[in-house]
């Protein structure tokens, strides 16, 4: 598995939809998934550390998490299926660790908020959907537009 | 404490957001609770029962406390400060009830996948915003757009 940190969310003019980079430390690996609004808004403020006015779903979980004494190990995202990436969320109550599967968007949105680590599989860039704009996005991200959040 | 359930939630045209109608089993009290988009599409999903393609957030909630064997006991909207409504999801892990505070939108959502019933403080009536579409909304729900969920 590979550490990697979200680089930036971008609109993505041509789908209509954001994109979430994560790259490595080393900026060797890059890695581009397709998320919602609702999921770009809050991994920004995630990443931002500001508390929002009123906690959002992503802050009632860690709000959850915290009355429940419930550590979050990391978020992984394990899978590439037909374009659909798969992640789960680890966490740890008392001394069992557990896991639950989620979408790659709420896994990062939540272990962003706790200052967790994200895990990419080796086997999902093998996976990596043949995506039209995905090339280009990597080549050229300054050709795109800028990232609303 | 009133028992409340989802009645409609609809767009509202003039302020474009949607809107949550909550009302008593009688009929003899409503709530208007403007909500946001992604909150308007989770409700409705978790309404109609049907699981979704893949995980929501709200799904991912419900997850976690299946794991966790943590029930659902109720959503209660508990006040309403400057225009602005809290609530509260009301859980019971083992024989310890806890709550932890949440937007009304995402303790409703939370609580109609578990068909756990959403209650509506006394007070909260007394305390609901001037909102100018308000009466309105409820003196003629047909005369507004129709309801995109």
């Amino acid at each position: 598995m590979i550490e990697m940190f979200v680089r930036e969310i971008f609109f993505d003019g041509s789908t209509k939809s954001y994109i979430l980079i994560l790259q490595d430390g080393e900026k060797n690996s890059t890695l581009p998934i397709w998320i919602g609004p609702f999921e770009a808004q809050s991994i920004s403020m995630g990443r931002a550390g500001t508390p929002p006015e009123r906690p959002q779903t992503h802050d009632l979980f860690i709000s959850l998490l915290d009355h429940l004494k419930i550590k979050i190990l990391s978020a992984v995202v394990s899978r590439v299926e037909e374009g659909t990436f798969f992640a789960s969320l680890h966490l740890l109550s008392e001394s069992s660790e557990f896991s639950v599967d989620a979408r790659p968007s709420d896994a990062i949105a939540i272990a962003i908020r706790a200052q967790a680590p994200i895990y990419v599989k080796e086997e999902v860039f093998h996976q990596i959907p043949d995506h039209p704009d995905f090339k280009q996005l990597l080549d050229s991200p300054e050709e795109t537009d800028p990232p609303e959040y």
